[in-house]
């Protein structure tokens, strides 16, 4: 946790998808707070025209190198999500060559009870696991 | 915002994909009340039987043309999401042939703090968008 | 509902993810009491590199054949979530030789009005279909 979905157009090696998801996950390090190995990433690729972006009439055109990131959470406080938007933007820009115009992201959230890691145990509430605070 | 997913089997060529997501965009415009250019949509093809799509009991089969939508939103009111779940079937139908049988809808809901549109900024807490009215 | 998204890595044979499929189909069906057509299920299957899973520190390297099941639903109490975790790890185990670490759920609640079934009806609201109790 968190769970995060990266959708764009294919086009992109293997090598600059991984660029991609280390930066994004450097980036959840840094500003939510999470473990080195709290990492779960999904990378889906499209065909051109299956992804449509437009920009809520805020005044930029996105390229086909546009991404898509949708993140499912256990709840984050607003300090943390803007710092994590902005340190996307710069590192995605930086690392990766992504224009700061091509990045959407969206969260979404749930809580400790709605994950299980793994061998159908729910590690947040059996102690397993910290339970994450909204830091 | 909203973001929309729209899942579906392969075998639809481009220009019916796109008259989908048009029509989409069209119903989310009418009944929700976003700007022309509050416009994120992902489609995603699937080949067969990799979407089982049943019916919860009420009665009826869908084909192989079924299509599941997925919204992730700010608040939506009552009345707004019921009159989107009527336009979409109604303009499914009318400019897509899409059987009024064949459309899930879903939507799931988060908040202004959730989005960042680009350059990494929040634009709904900056002001550059005007908050959304769960109108 | 459940909406339920299934990701896993390409190489499965079509009868290995249809196992899989009614797998977690039976689960939904004893442990969330949906009845058996209450089933909305999409698989996606991706290309080597294109999920990360990692074990939050828990201790353990997730295989090749790892799943993340994703699960969009209305309201559900905590002791249907943690027996729901529990019975999808023992029967993929059983049923599809999944091993217990390969195993990521995750859960995200919705409410009766954010579901339509067809038709552009919600039938949650209209009566068609009984409200779901946070059993």
């Amino acid at each position: 946790m968190p769970l995060i979905r990266i959708d764009l157009n294919e086009g992109r090696t293997d090598e600059e998808l991984k660029a991609i998801m280390d930066t994004v996950q450097d980036c959840s390090v840094e500003t939510l707070g999470v473990p080195e190995r709290d990492r779960y990433q999904i990378v889906t690729e499209h065909k051109p025209g299956r992804m449509i972006l437009l920009d809520t009439g805020l005044g930029f055109e996105r390229s086909d190198k546009a991404i898509v990131i949708q993140v499912f959470t256990s709840p984050r406080a607003t300090i943390n999500k803007t710092k994590f938007y902005e340190m996307l933007s710069q590192k995605l820009e930086a690392n990766c060559g992504l224009a700061r115009k091509d990045l959407l992201v969206s969260v979404m959230t749930n809580t400790d009870v709605d994950w299980s890691f793994g061998f159908g145990e729910t590690q947040y509430l059996s102690g397993q696991l910290p339970k994450d605070e909204e830091s």
